[in-house]
Protein backbone atom coordinates (compact mmCIF):
# COMPACT_ATOMS: atom_id res chain seq x y z
CA UNK A 1 0.00 0.00 0.00
CA UNK A 2 1.09 3.58 -0.54
CA UNK A 3 2.38 5.62 1.97
CA UNK A 4 -0.09 8.50 2.93
CA UNK A 5 1.79 11.49 1.34
CA UNK A 6 1.41 14.53 4.30
CA UNK A 7 1.93 18.30 3.06
CA UNK A 8 3.58 20.16 5.87
CA UNK A 9 3.72 23.59 5.98
CA UNK A 10 4.23 26.30 8.66
CA UNK A 11 4.07 30.29 9.47
CA UNK A 12 7.62 30.71 10.96
CA UNK A 13 9.40 30.23 7.63
CA UNK A 14 10.67 26.76 6.31
CA UNK A 15 14.30 27.11 8.44
CA UNK A 16 12.23 27.42 11.84
CA UNK A 17 13.14 24.45 14.11
CA UNK A 18 8.98 23.90 14.88
CA UNK A 19 8.50 22.75 11.44
CA UNK A 20 11.61 20.53 11.36
CA UNK A 21 10.25 19.18 14.53
CA UNK A 22 7.07 18.21 13.15
CA UNK A 23 8.88 16.71 10.01
CA UNK A 24 10.70 14.40 12.00
CA UNK A 25 6.98 13.17 13.36
CA UNK A 26 5.73 13.14 9.44
CA UNK A 27 7.78 11.37 8.28
CA UNK A 28 7.49 8.45 10.43
CA UNK A 29 3.50 8.06 9.32
CA UNK A 30 4.09 9.18 5.01
CA UNK A 31 5.72 10.20 2.11
CA UNK A 32 6.56 14.08 3.47
CA UNK A 33 6.74 17.18 0.92
CA UNK A 34 7.63 20.66 2.87
CA UNK A 35 6.18 23.53 1.19
CA UNK A 36 6.55 26.56 3.23
CA UNK A 37 7.36 30.09 3.59
CA UNK A 38 11.02 31.34 3.07
CA UNK A 39 10.79 33.66 5.47
CA UNK A 40 8.81 34.05 8.90
CA UNK A 41 4.82 35.21 8.07
CA UNK A 42 3.34 35.58 11.61
CA UNK A 43 0.48 37.14 12.03
CA UNK A 44 -0.41 36.72 8.05
CA UNK A 45 -4.09 35.40 9.08
CA UNK A 46 -5.52 34.28 5.99
CA UNK A 47 -3.68 36.68 3.62
CA UNK A 48 -2.90 36.04 -0.08
CA UNK A 49 -0.37 37.41 -2.43
CA UNK A 50 -2.67 38.86 -5.22
CA UNK A 51 -0.57 41.49 -6.86
CA UNK A 52 2.74 40.56 -6.58
CA UNK A 53 4.52 37.40 -8.47
CA UNK A 54 4.88 34.08 -6.45
CA UNK A 55 8.37 32.42 -6.39
CA UNK A 56 8.45 28.77 -4.89
CA UNK A 57 12.22 27.24 -4.93
CA UNK A 58 13.04 24.20 -4.39
CA UNK A 59 15.05 23.43 -1.16
CA UNK A 60 17.38 21.29 0.54
CA UNK A 61 16.38 22.06 4.14
CA UNK A 62 15.37 18.61 5.01
CA UNK A 63 17.76 15.52 4.20
CA UNK A 64 16.19 13.58 2.16
CA UNK A 65 12.43 15.39 1.95
CA UNK A 66 11.54 17.02 -0.75
CA UNK A 67 10.93 20.45 0.08
CA UNK A 68 9.75 24.28 -1.02
CA UNK A 69 10.15 27.57 -0.20
CA UNK A 70 7.49 30.30 -1.50
CA UNK A 71 7.95 33.47 -1.26
CA UNK A 72 4.40 34.15 -0.28
CA UNK A 73 1.94 33.96 2.87
CA UNK A 74 1.37 30.22 4.21
CA UNK A 75 -1.89 30.42 2.51
CA UNK A 76 -0.01 30.90 -0.99
CA UNK A 77 2.09 27.98 0.08
CA UNK A 78 -0.65 25.60 0.43
CA UNK A 79 -2.16 27.03 -2.99
CA UNK A 80 0.92 26.38 -4.74
CA UNK A 81 1.64 22.88 -3.01
CA UNK A 82 -1.26 21.62 -4.57
CA UNK A 83 -1.72 23.48 -8.14
CA UNK A 84 1.75 23.45 -8.88
CA UNK A 85 3.60 20.88 -6.61
CA UNK A 86 1.39 17.99 -6.54
CA UNK A 87 -0.70 19.03 -9.59
CA UNK A 88 -2.77 15.60 -10.32
CA UNK A 89 -2.11 14.38 -6.37
CA UNK A 90 -4.25 14.96 -3.22
CA UNK A 91 -2.50 14.70 -0.27
CA UNK A 92 -3.60 12.65 2.50
CA UNK A 93 -3.30 15.04 5.87
CA UNK A 94 -1.90 18.88 6.17
CA UNK A 95 0.14 19.65 9.08
CA UNK A 96 1.00 23.13 9.70
CA UNK A 97 4.11 23.78 12.65
CA UNK A 98 4.90 23.41 15.19
CA UNK A 99 4.38 27.15 15.83
CA UNK A 100 6.49 28.89 18.12
CA UNK A 101 3.69 30.89 20.38
CA UNK A 102 -0.18 29.93 20.97
CA UNK A 103 -2.63 29.89 18.35
CA UNK A 104 -5.47 29.12 21.06
CA UNK A 105 -8.95 31.01 21.27
CA UNK A 106 -8.99 33.64 18.47
CA UNK A 107 -5.66 33.49 17.92
CA UNK A 108 -6.50 31.52 15.21
CA UNK A 109 -7.95 34.39 12.82
CA UNK A 110 -4.37 35.96 13.01
CA UNK A 111 -2.24 33.15 12.70
CA UNK A 112 -0.98 32.17 9.54
CA UNK A 113 -0.25 29.11 10.91
CA UNK A 114 -3.69 27.99 11.35
CA UNK A 115 -5.03 29.80 8.07
CA UNK A 116 -2.72 27.64 5.90
CA UNK A 117 -4.36 24.23 7.82
CA UNK A 118 -7.82 26.49 6.52
CA UNK A 119 -7.25 26.64 3.57
CA UNK A 120 -6.16 22.87 2.92
CA UNK A 121 -9.19 22.18 5.10
CA UNK A 122 -11.03 24.23 2.60
CA UNK A 123 -9.92 22.29 -1.04
CA UNK A 124 -11.42 18.74 1.31
CA UNK A 125 -8.11 17.92 2.80
CA UNK A 126 -7.71 16.81 6.03
CA UNK A 127 -5.47 19.54 8.32
CA UNK A 128 -4.32 20.05 11.60
CA UNK A 129 -2.24 22.91 12.55
CA UNK A 130 0.15 22.64 15.87
CA UNK A 131 1.16 25.36 18.11
CA UNK A 132 3.48 25.55 21.24
CA UNK A 133 2.86 27.51 23.83
CA UNK A 134 6.42 29.06 23.48
CA UNK A 135 7.46 31.95 21.43
CA UNK A 136 11.54 30.77 21.62
CA UNK A 137 13.32 30.21 18.86
CA UNK A 138 15.07 27.45 20.32
CA UNK A 139 11.65 26.18 22.46
CA UNK A 140 12.10 22.47 23.40
CA UNK A 141 9.71 20.59 21.11
CA UNK A 142 10.30 17.06 21.95
CA UNK A 143 7.93 16.41 25.06
CA UNK A 144 4.92 17.47 22.04
CA UNK A 145 6.13 15.07 19.39
CA UNK A 146 4.42 11.74 21.09
CA UNK A 147 1.10 13.25 21.16
CA UNK A 148 1.59 14.95 17.65
CA UNK A 149 2.15 11.55 16.68
CA UNK A 150 -0.92 10.01 18.40
CA UNK A 151 -3.33 12.95 16.63
CA UNK A 152 -1.71 12.45 13.37
CA UNK A 153 -2.51 8.81 13.33
CA UNK A 154 -5.61 8.79 14.48
CA UNK A 155 -6.39 11.14 11.79
CA UNK A 156 -4.56 9.26 9.15
CA UNK A 157 -6.68 5.64 10.23
CA UNK A 158 -9.81 7.70 11.12
CA UNK A 159 -10.11 9.88 8.30
CA UNK A 160 -12.23 13.16 9.41
CA UNK A 161 -15.99 13.33 8.88
CA UNK A 162 -17.89 16.06 10.03
CA UNK A 163 -14.70 18.56 10.03
CA UNK A 164 -11.60 19.05 7.72
CA UNK A 165 -9.44 21.19 10.56
CA UNK A 166 -8.09 20.79 14.20
CA UNK A 167 -6.73 23.45 15.78
CA UNK A 168 -3.96 22.01 18.20
CA UNK A 169 -2.44 23.90 21.16
CA UNK A 170 0.48 22.04 23.31
CA UNK A 171 1.49 23.48 26.66
CA UNK A 172 5.20 24.17 27.31
CA UNK A 173 5.75 21.39 29.61
CA UNK A 174 7.87 18.53 30.41
CA UNK A 175 6.79 15.44 28.71
CA UNK A 176 5.32 13.73 32.20
CA UNK A 177 3.57 17.20 33.29
CA UNK A 178 1.57 16.89 30.15
CA UNK A 179 -1.77 15.17 31.00
CA UNK A 180 -3.20 14.40 28.10
CA UNK A 181 -5.65 15.70 25.44
CA UNK A 182 -8.53 17.67 25.29
CA UNK A 183 -11.14 18.01 22.66
CA UNK A 184 -12.80 21.79 23.12
CA UNK A 185 -14.69 24.72 21.97
CA UNK A 186 -12.66 27.93 21.24
CA UNK A 187 -12.46 30.46 24.14
CA UNK A 188 -13.95 33.88 24.00
CA UNK A 189 -11.21 36.20 24.80
CA UNK A 190 -9.67 39.44 23.08
CA UNK A 191 -6.34 40.98 22.83
CA UNK A 192 -5.92 44.47 24.71
CA UNK A 193 -3.17 45.98 22.34
CA UNK A 194 -1.16 49.08 23.62
CA UNK A 195 1.33 50.76 21.43
CA UNK A 196 4.44 51.66 22.02
CA UNK A 197 5.11 55.42 20.15
CA UNK A 198 8.84 56.17 19.16
CA UNK A 199 10.32 58.88 17.25
CA UNK A 200 12.46 57.94 14.09
CA UNK A 201 15.70 59.48 13.01
CA UNK A 202 13.94 62.02 11.12
CA UNK A 203 11.68 63.08 13.22
CA UNK A 204 8.68 60.84 12.58
CA UNK A 205 6.49 59.11 14.88
CA UNK A 206 5.65 55.51 14.79
CA UNK A 207 4.23 52.87 17.01
CA UNK A 208 5.16 48.99 17.82
CA UNK A 209 2.62 46.84 17.88
CA UNK A 210 2.32 45.06 21.80
CA UNK A 211 -0.53 43.90 23.85
CA UNK A 212 -1.91 41.36 26.53
CA UNK A 213 -4.19 39.04 25.67
CA UNK A 214 -7.32 38.91 28.15
CA UNK A 215 -9.19 35.00 28.05
CA UNK A 216 -12.94 36.57 29.55
CA UNK A 217 -13.88 32.79 29.25
CA UNK A 218 -14.52 30.88 32.36
CA UNK A 219 -15.90 27.70 30.81
CA UNK A 220 -13.93 24.50 31.49
CA UNK A 221 -14.76 23.09 27.85
CA UNK A 222 -12.63 25.91 26.40
CA UNK A 223 -8.96 25.31 24.73
CA UNK A 224 -7.76 27.81 26.81
CA UNK A 225 -9.03 26.26 30.56
CA UNK A 226 -7.04 22.65 28.86
CA UNK A 227 -3.87 24.27 28.36
CA UNK A 228 -3.75 26.32 31.81
CA UNK A 229 -4.71 22.55 33.16
CA UNK A 230 -1.83 21.07 31.39
CA UNK A 231 -3.79 19.22 28.86
CA UNK A 232 -3.25 19.91 25.10
CA UNK A 233 -6.40 21.60 23.13
CA UNK A 234 -7.64 19.86 20.10
CA UNK A 235 -10.92 22.00 18.62
CA UNK A 236 -12.29 21.00 16.15
CA UNK A 237 -13.06 23.88 13.50
CA UNK A 238 -14.57 25.08 10.15
CA UNK A 239 -14.64 28.46 8.08
CA UNK A 240 -18.26 29.45 8.46
CA UNK A 241 -18.86 32.44 9.97
CA UNK A 242 -22.21 32.70 10.00
CA UNK A 243 -23.69 33.56 13.27
CA UNK A 244 -26.62 31.50 13.15
CA UNK A 245 -28.42 32.72 16.40
CA UNK A 246 -28.28 36.41 15.17
CA UNK A 247 -29.96 36.13 11.69
CA UNK A 248 -33.65 36.26 13.12
CA UNK A 249 -32.69 39.59 15.05
CA UNK A 250 -31.72 41.29 12.00
CA UNK A 251 -34.82 39.48 9.92
CA UNK A 252 -36.84 43.12 10.20
CA UNK A 253 -34.05 45.21 8.04
CA UNK A 254 -35.62 42.71 5.08
CA UNK A 255 -38.90 44.97 5.03
CA UNK B 1 -27.66 64.32 21.80
CA UNK B 2 -24.30 64.03 20.55
CA UNK B 3 -24.27 62.27 17.39
CA UNK B 4 -22.63 58.84 16.96
CA UNK B 5 -18.82 58.44 16.43
CA UNK B 6 -18.43 56.35 13.36
CA UNK B 7 -15.28 54.85 12.37
CA UNK B 8 -14.90 54.09 8.66
CA UNK B 9 -11.87 52.11 7.50
CA UNK B 10 -11.58 49.93 4.16
CA UNK B 11 -8.91 47.73 2.57
CA UNK B 12 -8.66 49.30 -1.01
CA UNK B 13 -6.63 52.02 0.59
CA UNK B 14 -7.61 55.57 1.77
CA UNK B 15 -8.20 57.29 -2.09
CA UNK B 16 -10.39 54.52 -3.32
CA UNK B 17 -13.84 55.73 -4.25
CA UNK B 18 -15.48 53.24 -2.88
CA UNK B 19 -14.58 54.45 0.99
CA UNK B 20 -15.77 57.86 -0.21
CA UNK B 21 -19.17 56.47 -0.96
CA UNK B 22 -19.21 55.42 2.03
CA UNK B 23 -18.44 58.45 3.99
CA UNK B 24 -20.64 60.26 2.36
CA UNK B 25 -23.27 58.05 3.46
CA UNK B 26 -21.61 58.10 7.10
CA UNK B 27 -21.41 61.52 7.53
CA UNK B 28 -25.69 62.15 7.03
CA UNK B 29 -25.66 59.96 10.05
CA UNK B 30 -23.11 60.75 12.57
CA UNK B 31 -19.27 62.28 13.08
CA UNK B 32 -16.98 60.60 10.91
CA UNK B 33 -13.61 59.57 11.55
CA UNK B 34 -11.22 57.73 8.76
CA UNK B 35 -8.36 55.58 9.47
CA UNK B 36 -7.35 53.46 6.70
CA UNK B 37 -4.40 52.48 4.87
CA UNK B 38 -2.28 54.36 2.68
CA UNK B 39 -2.12 51.47 -0.12
CA UNK B 40 -4.24 48.85 -1.56
CA UNK B 41 -4.62 45.86 0.98
CA UNK B 42 -6.87 43.68 -0.91
CA UNK B 43 -6.79 39.82 0.24
CA UNK B 44 -4.82 40.43 3.40
CA UNK B 45 -7.43 39.00 5.61
CA UNK B 46 -6.88 39.25 9.23
CA UNK B 47 -3.06 40.14 8.59
CA UNK B 48 -0.95 42.04 11.41
CA UNK B 49 1.67 44.05 11.42
CA UNK B 50 4.07 42.15 14.54
CA UNK B 51 8.06 42.81 13.40
CA UNK B 52 7.37 46.14 11.86
CA UNK B 53 6.78 49.65 13.31
CA UNK B 54 3.49 50.98 12.31
CA UNK B 55 3.19 54.88 10.71
CA UNK B 56 -0.06 56.90 11.13
CA UNK B 57 -0.45 60.62 9.72
CA UNK B 58 -3.29 62.97 9.19
CA UNK B 59 -4.95 63.12 5.81
CA UNK B 60 -6.56 65.94 4.38
CA UNK B 61 -8.34 63.28 2.25
CA UNK B 62 -12.17 64.27 2.96
CA UNK B 63 -13.37 67.91 3.21
CA UNK B 64 -14.11 68.61 6.65
CA UNK B 65 -13.55 65.13 8.05
CA UNK B 66 -10.36 63.89 10.74
CA UNK B 67 -8.85 61.43 8.61
CA UNK B 68 -5.58 59.28 9.27
CA UNK B 69 -3.80 56.89 6.87
CA UNK B 70 -1.81 53.81 7.94
CA UNK B 71 0.83 52.27 6.51
CA UNK B 72 -0.56 49.21 8.13
CA UNK B 73 -3.30 46.42 7.57
CA UNK B 74 -6.91 47.15 7.67
CA UNK B 75 -6.70 45.19 11.43
CA UNK B 76 -3.95 47.23 12.04
CA UNK B 77 -5.67 50.76 11.36
CA UNK B 78 -8.96 49.19 13.84
CA UNK B 79 -6.43 48.83 16.65
CA UNK B 80 -4.46 51.99 15.81
CA UNK B 81 -7.96 53.83 15.56
CA UNK B 82 -9.16 52.83 18.82
CA UNK B 83 -6.28 52.84 20.83
CA UNK B 84 -3.95 56.20 19.52
CA UNK B 85 -6.56 58.33 17.92
CA UNK B 86 -10.09 57.91 20.05
CA UNK B 87 -8.06 56.91 23.09
CA UNK B 88 -11.13 57.33 25.53
CA UNK B 89 -14.02 57.29 23.58
CA UNK B 90 -15.74 54.33 21.45
CA UNK B 91 -16.64 54.53 18.55
CA UNK B 92 -20.70 53.63 18.15
CA UNK B 93 -20.04 52.06 14.78
CA UNK B 94 -17.60 50.84 12.87
CA UNK B 95 -17.93 50.56 8.95
CA UNK B 96 -15.52 49.30 6.37
CA UNK B 97 -15.90 49.83 2.73
CA UNK B 98 -17.35 49.91 0.59
CA UNK B 99 -15.14 47.33 -1.01
CA UNK B 100 -14.02 46.71 -4.78
CA UNK B 101 -15.72 43.28 -5.11
CA UNK B 102 -17.48 40.76 -3.25
CA UNK B 103 -16.19 39.43 -0.18
CA UNK B 104 -19.82 37.00 0.22
CA UNK B 105 -19.48 33.14 0.84
CA UNK B 106 -16.01 32.20 2.35
CA UNK B 107 -13.95 35.68 0.58
CA UNK B 108 -15.02 36.71 4.46
CA UNK B 109 -11.79 34.94 5.04
CA UNK B 110 -9.82 36.52 2.67
CA UNK B 111 -10.85 40.07 2.65
CA UNK B 112 -9.24 42.72 4.18
CA UNK B 113 -12.64 44.98 4.61
CA UNK B 114 -14.31 41.78 6.72
CA UNK B 115 -11.47 41.88 8.57
CA UNK B 116 -11.33 45.34 9.77
CA UNK B 117 -14.78 44.99 10.69
CA UNK B 118 -14.32 41.66 12.34
CA UNK B 119 -11.42 43.26 14.62
CA UNK B 120 -14.08 46.26 15.04
CA UNK B 121 -16.36 43.58 16.53
CA UNK B 122 -14.20 41.67 18.76
CA UNK B 123 -13.36 44.66 20.29
CA UNK B 124 -17.34 45.38 21.55
CA UNK B 125 -17.97 47.72 18.73
CA UNK B 126 -21.18 47.31 16.03
CA UNK B 127 -19.53 46.81 13.06
CA UNK B 128 -20.67 46.39 9.43
CA UNK B 129 -18.32 45.62 6.17
CA UNK B 130 -19.74 46.79 2.81
CA UNK B 131 -19.23 45.31 -0.95
CA UNK B 132 -20.33 45.62 -4.08
CA UNK B 133 -20.18 43.10 -6.74
CA UNK B 134 -17.69 45.15 -8.71
CA UNK B 135 -13.99 45.12 -8.92
CA UNK B 136 -13.78 47.89 -11.17
CA UNK B 137 -12.14 51.47 -9.77
CA UNK B 138 -14.80 53.54 -11.36
CA UNK B 139 -17.48 51.31 -10.53
CA UNK B 140 -20.69 52.90 -9.70
CA UNK B 141 -21.39 53.02 -5.67
CA UNK B 142 -24.56 55.55 -5.89
CA UNK B 143 -27.38 52.65 -6.33
CA UNK B 144 -25.87 51.00 -2.94
CA UNK B 145 -25.95 53.87 -1.11
CA UNK B 146 -29.74 54.19 0.06
CA UNK B 147 -29.36 50.62 1.19
CA UNK B 148 -26.36 51.22 3.16
CA UNK B 149 -27.74 54.47 4.65
CA UNK B 150 -30.48 52.05 5.89
CA UNK B 151 -28.43 49.53 7.12
CA UNK B 152 -26.64 52.11 9.27
CA UNK B 153 -29.17 53.66 10.74
CA UNK B 154 -30.75 50.50 11.29
CA UNK B 155 -28.08 49.45 13.38
CA UNK B 156 -27.29 53.25 14.81
CA UNK B 157 -31.17 52.78 15.98
CA UNK B 158 -31.38 49.43 17.38
CA UNK B 159 -27.91 48.30 18.42
CA UNK B 160 -26.59 44.66 17.69
CA UNK B 161 -28.02 42.22 20.47
CA UNK B 162 -26.25 38.84 19.19
CA UNK B 163 -23.88 39.49 17.39
CA UNK B 164 -21.64 42.26 16.46
CA UNK B 165 -20.62 41.79 12.74
CA UNK B 166 -22.88 41.89 9.52
CA UNK B 167 -21.39 41.22 6.32
CA UNK B 168 -22.87 43.10 3.48
CA UNK B 169 -22.69 42.92 -0.70
CA UNK B 170 -24.38 44.30 -2.68
CA UNK B 171 -25.44 43.06 -6.76
CA UNK B 172 -23.68 45.46 -9.33
CA UNK B 173 -27.10 46.40 -10.73
CA UNK B 174 -28.85 50.14 -11.61
CA UNK B 175 -31.13 51.45 -8.41
CA UNK B 176 -34.37 49.94 -10.16
CA UNK B 177 -32.87 46.22 -10.04
CA UNK B 178 -31.78 46.35 -6.91
CA UNK B 179 -34.99 43.83 -5.18
CA UNK B 180 -34.23 44.69 -1.60
CA UNK B 181 -32.57 43.34 1.51
CA UNK B 182 -32.04 39.21 2.39
CA UNK B 183 -30.49 38.14 5.87
CA UNK B 184 -28.63 34.89 5.33
CA UNK B 185 -25.93 32.51 6.08
CA UNK B 186 -22.64 32.61 4.46
CA UNK B 187 -22.83 30.12 1.06
CA UNK B 188 -20.35 27.07 1.01
CA UNK B 189 -17.99 27.41 -2.22
CA UNK B 190 -14.60 27.81 -2.75
CA UNK B 191 -11.66 29.14 -4.99
CA UNK B 192 -10.25 26.87 -8.05
CA UNK B 193 -7.13 28.73 -8.56
CA UNK B 194 -4.65 28.33 -11.41
CA UNK B 195 -1.54 29.86 -11.44
CA UNK B 196 -0.03 31.53 -14.14
CA UNK B 197 3.53 30.71 -14.69
CA UNK B 198 6.00 33.02 -16.15
CA UNK B 199 9.80 33.84 -16.32
CA UNK B 200 12.09 36.90 -15.04
CA UNK B 201 14.39 38.69 -17.05
CA UNK B 202 16.92 36.78 -15.03
CA UNK B 203 15.24 33.57 -16.17
CA UNK B 204 14.08 32.57 -13.05
CA UNK B 205 10.13 31.39 -12.50
CA UNK B 206 7.63 32.64 -11.02
CA UNK B 207 3.81 32.17 -10.49
CA UNK B 208 0.90 34.67 -10.75
CA UNK B 209 -2.45 33.39 -8.99
CA UNK B 210 -5.47 33.36 -10.75
CA UNK B 211 -8.89 31.87 -9.77
CA UNK B 212 -12.60 31.41 -10.28
CA UNK B 213 -15.17 31.00 -7.68
CA UNK B 214 -17.24 28.20 -7.38
CA UNK B 215 -20.56 27.80 -5.54
CA UNK B 216 -21.30 24.41 -4.69
CA UNK B 217 -24.29 25.41 -2.36
CA UNK B 218 -27.98 24.87 -3.58
CA UNK B 219 -29.17 26.65 -0.94
CA UNK B 220 -31.63 29.24 -1.36
CA UNK B 221 -31.09 31.11 2.37
CA UNK B 222 -27.46 32.00 1.11
CA UNK B 223 -25.52 34.76 0.43
CA UNK B 224 -24.66 34.11 -3.38
CA UNK B 225 -28.27 33.05 -3.68
CA UNK B 226 -29.55 36.51 -2.66
CA UNK B 227 -27.07 38.26 -4.83
CA UNK B 228 -27.31 36.50 -7.63
CA UNK B 229 -31.15 37.21 -7.43
CA UNK B 230 -30.28 40.91 -7.17
CA UNK B 231 -30.47 41.27 -3.41
CA UNK B 232 -28.32 42.60 -0.91
CA UNK B 233 -27.27 40.08 1.36
CA UNK B 234 -26.36 40.39 5.36
CA UNK B 235 -25.04 37.71 6.92
CA UNK B 236 -24.69 38.26 11.18
CA UNK B 237 -21.53 36.80 11.52
CA UNK B 238 -18.87 36.12 14.45
CA UNK B 239 -15.41 34.93 14.99
CA UNK B 240 -15.50 31.70 16.78
CA UNK B 241 -14.66 28.84 14.34
CA UNK B 242 -15.26 25.65 16.58
CA UNK B 243 -17.23 23.34 14.85
CA UNK B 244 -19.32 22.86 17.40
CA UNK B 245 -20.84 19.04 15.28
CA UNK B 246 -17.88 17.90 15.18
CA UNK B 247 -16.52 18.08 18.85
CA UNK B 248 -18.12 14.11 19.71
CA UNK B 249 -16.42 12.81 16.82
CA UNK B 250 -12.95 13.50 18.16
CA UNK B 251 -13.57 12.63 21.59
CA UNK B 252 -12.15 9.47 21.11
CA UNK B 253 -8.95 11.11 21.04
CA UNK B 254 -8.92 11.81 24.68
CA UNK B 255 -8.42 8.58 26.18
Amino acid sequence: MDKPLILVTNDDGITAPGIRALVEVARELGEVCVVAPDSPQSGMGHAITIKDPIRLRKARTFEGIEAYECSGTPVDCVKLANNIVFKNRKPDLCVSGINHGSNASLNILYSGTMSAAMEASMEGINSIGFSLLNYAYDADFQPAQPFIRQIMAYVLQNDMQSTKLLNVNIPALPGPELKGIRVCRQAEARWKEEFVESTDPRGQKYYWMTGVFINEDRGEDTDIWALENGYLSVVPSGHDLTSYAAIPEFRRMEQ
